[in-house]
């Protein structure tokens, strides 16, 4: 008796009130035999069942999920309430042609100036080479794909014969990567690429189908039970704009971590710090952009998987606003959090690769009322002007709630920046309920991974899986069906929360991640690890945009005293990508180049 | 190993393979005191998940949910596709006032003449008035909404001081109902009736709040934590139309049952038997229409719970599509299958009242898709060649799959009328996976009823409840989220099987109940009782309308040979009300007058 919480109606809230939290999490950290050891306890019919509830109550989730009373109806999928208009954008036609949409990309770009950037033979070191300079090495007849495609298979095989082994590929077949590159190569010797991204080098992570590949999701097993027959949607409209599928990106299993910890390929390693983790999920893909191998990468993003390794890894990555990009094809198809996005090493080429990959499924047509997609025109004049109306909203204690003051410092910092330069205001904003959002969240995604996963698992592929995502297995399995439709109420408060905050301001900037690259500990290696305090700072701040659907984007703004990069996140408007996009930009141009131009070639010196 | 199962793409699922298979529900039928042990098992720790375990494993629903591969995204709730726009219909502006719709409504009925409806002195005994016939003798002066007013008290009254008691209304304020019947009288004597529905009696299911009743849902407990401040939507619709709200109207405890048994205030008694079952979980809605005491009532259908009850006391009942009326302000306003609906003795009052209470919330809007609500014009000339070209779905072993031939004879009798009468055509159709459409729904409402449920639960309250809904509650606590997932995939599947089959039918004819009104067992009286395969019967029809959203409705075409009411069930299209009231109202006509006409005074004889 006397456990019953009653919340308020959303509306009645009164966030003058409200005081920051700060996340406590509790659970051990375990890693080598100790963590092997408790999996099998979590494993256990009755104990098992008790020492997950243990945990449970002492993070608050039965709290929430079961003596609260949450006024609201839940909400299953984001429901956005209408739009207005964004700001002199360019619009690209959701059904039309990947390569058409490119087209209109491209003419939102700022002219190019090959003097400008840097036009070495690509066999010897360089800096982040953009799509576009691709393209004019290409047209100039300075360099083929071919050229490119054999130091790429180099570098690679390479990687691959280090011990430990460290992928950034766990599917690659050269001459697969030899035949595509011919047959650009031949396109651009007969003067008809198929767009700016023909002959492009793109990775795809390994929960996405690229054919001819089997899709693991980095696990041992998944590819047994599941064959793949085609590309994703995604990955056809890639292949469509004549890009280079270079192979299947190693990622967390199953995409369930953000270290990118993987004990069945080996752990990819961070092309900054080889003794650090680049984040994760979409390890690979961050790894593979931020080494320079390839100019960009699909990652899937359902709990930051794509935000985190691009923070970590100095790239950066775009996750779209839900139901903006198609899911078929991936594992994650039927998620209500999850949605596929570009990492690439600039602003502009994820503009290049966002424009041919977007366009929903006929099922997310029905049950979304998307916005039609478009871009900032960064070429145009006005664009200066729309800068200096943009505010940018932040919640203080939560920002500066980080692991370092490098962090908060740098974060600081570039956005006095853009005031001073743009006009840009920041302005002071209350984001409630935190924990109540990470609890949402992990009800939701937890549920739904295991939906799809159970018929498999009861199959015996449980056994199979690392200890990692056995301890979220078990966890998720302690999640009843009630607890999900309140996860599903309270959701609908966030969104609330967040749509009053998107009235006053026009994007929540936050720093990314609450850490830079943690150290990976080489007990870790062989079992994998558990470590929720340092998941805990790697989502801090990623979670809305999943929840509720919005769009975010991370951006490179520096690095710590260790050298490690630092990422700013902008959250915008449901399906507001141009805006932020837009604002990305021009931080890019304000924090310059990267001051650590890095190359395949140095990762490998490493 | 090998419990996997995978299911086929739903548009690959080979129709003409399709078997039909007879519903088995494995589960023991227990009444007083081993029903009570039985509850007291179940709620222990570990037997009791051990038993419901068991219960669920018989009965498919862990093979189904925990080891198929259902390949599709889960349907949160109802998704339509768009829909064609329906016959010659009189559209009705869902924004606007309740009291003009009941207007458009009142012009879409056939001419009334006084002469052919019975006007005798409402004293006496009376077949039923509908609502035209009050409203003519109230504007010919020859009745008084008082004079009917303290009629009706009075036989109220005599059903609350029966032993045992059997109350179709659990809340009721005699002066209350006066001072509502006075003021309507005055506008008669004013000449300013508000709408057609002044001064016409209804009642209002107890899981619907009417200022000033408090809403207990037919539980002892719901109003001390849940206190009424002011009418549902719908019922405030209601009373700006005029109408005199009667008082709270009787149901299954908390809307978990099909019976109407209610330990918590006595069993509501069906009319045509009183030692059967009204059905449920609108009991006290049914009977007292039914009664002839009330025009009409409101009640909510989440399983069934409106058709069943209509079906088994012999009334109309509509089940609109899913959104179509507001849930504000109702014990299940934030369900995903649950609807408030009218309750009538005639499809032309439920048209009336259909026009006054529709019109969905702004939280609906964002999420739906709706198309204008319309209604037929049964007065149009039109009327008969649209009937004549209705396709009416019919799956013959499902159809026949009752529990006595003379509810599937009486049902085919009234379709070869309609053939014969109006050239309707009878299309043979196949509903494939019952039984997943049957676990898809038992796991949605139960979860979403257990989350609204579970603080109070925790809190004490979960004590406080009948055994039958103790029960109901620990098999829904045994569902996990991973579960409710996998029956949104199955539901999924479920609305592209009737799309389909909406194709090429208008309408899916079954009966409404496998069954007629069952008896009450005495043993059940105290403790109530436990019986799923009198669940099943009852049930065997009504799933898909919520499940799917799809509006329904239940018409009575006959007796039995017991003189127990049957009704047929009209399936119609999203958003396709007209279509079925259409119909409905030819087979009312095709039907003639009920054979047994009754009147409260009857039933208080009997």
């Amino acid at each position: 008796m006397g456990k019953k919480r009653v919340m308020l109606p959303v509306e009645e809230l009164d966030l003058s009130a409200v005081k920051y939290e700060k996340e406590v999490i509790q659970a051990p950290h375990l890693a080598g035999f100790l963590f092997k050891l408790f999996v099998g306890i979590l494993e256990m019919p009755v104990i098992g069942s008790f020492v997950v509830s243990k945990l449970k109550k002492q993070n608050k989730i039965e709290e929430l999920l079961l003596n609260t009373v949450i006024p609201e109806a839940p909400m299953f999928k984001p429901e956005f309430p209408p739009q207005e208009e964004e700001h002199v954008i360019s619009t690209l036609d959701e059904d039309g042609k990947p390569e058409d949409r490119v087209d209109i990309a491209l003419k939102c770009l700022p002219h190019y100036d090959p003097i400008a950037h840097v036009e070495t033979d690509p066999s010897s070191p360089f800096r982040y080479w953009k799509i576009r300079d691709y393209a004019h090495a290409y047209r100039s007849r300075r360099v083929t794909p071919s050229m490119v495609a054999e130091q790429i298979i180099s570098v690679i095989q390479e990687f691959n014969h280090k011990k430990p082994a460290a992928p950034p590929l766990i599917s690659f077949d050269p001459e697969e990567v030899l035949k595509q590159a011919a047959a650009s190569t031949q396109r651009f010797e007969e003067g008809n690429p198929l767009s700016i991204l023909d002959g492009i080098f793109i990775a795809i992570k390994d929960d996405i189908d690229c054919y001819p590949h089997p899709t693991k999701g980095a696990s041992i097993w998944m590819h047994e039970v599941r064959s793949v027959q085609k590309d994703a949607d995604s990955v056809s409209r890639l292949r469509r704009c004549g890009v280079i599928l270079v192979g299947k990106a190693n990622m967390h299993e199953l995409g369930m971590g953000t270290t990118g910890n993987n004990p069945n390929y080996g752990t990819t390693r961070n092309p900054h710090a080889p003794d650090r983790y680049t984040g994760g999920s979409s390890s690979g893909p961050a790894a593979i952009v931020a080494s320079g191998i390839c100019s960009a990468a699909l990652g899937t993003d359902g709990g930051g998987s794509i935000r985190i390794p691009s923070s970590l890894c100095g790239v950066v990555g775009l996750k779209t606003t839900y139901g903006r990009t198609s899911m078929k094809g991936s594992l994650c198809d039927s998620g209500t959090v999850e949605i596929i996005g570009p990492i690439a090493s600039s602003v502009e080429d994820i503009m290049l690769v966002y424009a041919a990959i977007l366009g929903s499924t006929p099922e997310d047509k029905i049950s979304l009322k998307p916005a039609p997609p478009c871009l900032p025109i960064l070429s145009s004049d006005d664009n200066l002007n729309i800068l200096g109306s943009l505010r940018l909203g932040k919640y203080s204690p939560w920002f500066n709630d980080v692991c370092s003051t490098d962090i908060s410092g740098k974060s600081e910092d570039i956005l006095e920046l853009l005031t001073k330069t743009h006009g840009c205001k920041i302005v002071e904003v209350v984001v409630p309920e935190l924990l109540e959002m990470r609890t949402a969240h992990l009800v939701s995604i937890g549920s739904e991974f295991l939906a799809s996963m159970n018929p498999d698992y009861e199959d015996g592929k449980g056994k199979k899986l690392t200890y990692d995502s056995r301890t979220s297995s078990a966890l998720f399995r302690s999640f009843t069906a009630s607890d999900y439709v309140a996860a599903q109420c309270l959701r609908r408060r966030i969104m609330h929360h967040h749509m009053e905050i998107l009235k006053k301001v026009d994007v929540i900037v936050t720093p990314t991640t609450g850490m830079t690259a943690p150290l990976i500990p080489p007990s870790a290696h062989k079992y994998g690890e558990t470590d929720m305090p340092v998941t805990g700072y790697l989502m801090r701040f990623i979670i809305a945009a999943n929840l509720i659907g919005l769009p975010a984007i991370s951006v490179p703004i520096g690095y710590d005293k260790h050298g490690l990069p630092i990422g700013l996140q902008l959250i915008g408007r449901p399906w507001g990508e141009a805006t932020i996009l837009r604002l990305a930009s021009a931080i890019e141009e304000l924090r310059g180049s990267p001051k650590k131009p890095i190359s395949f070639y140095d990762v490998l010196k490493s």
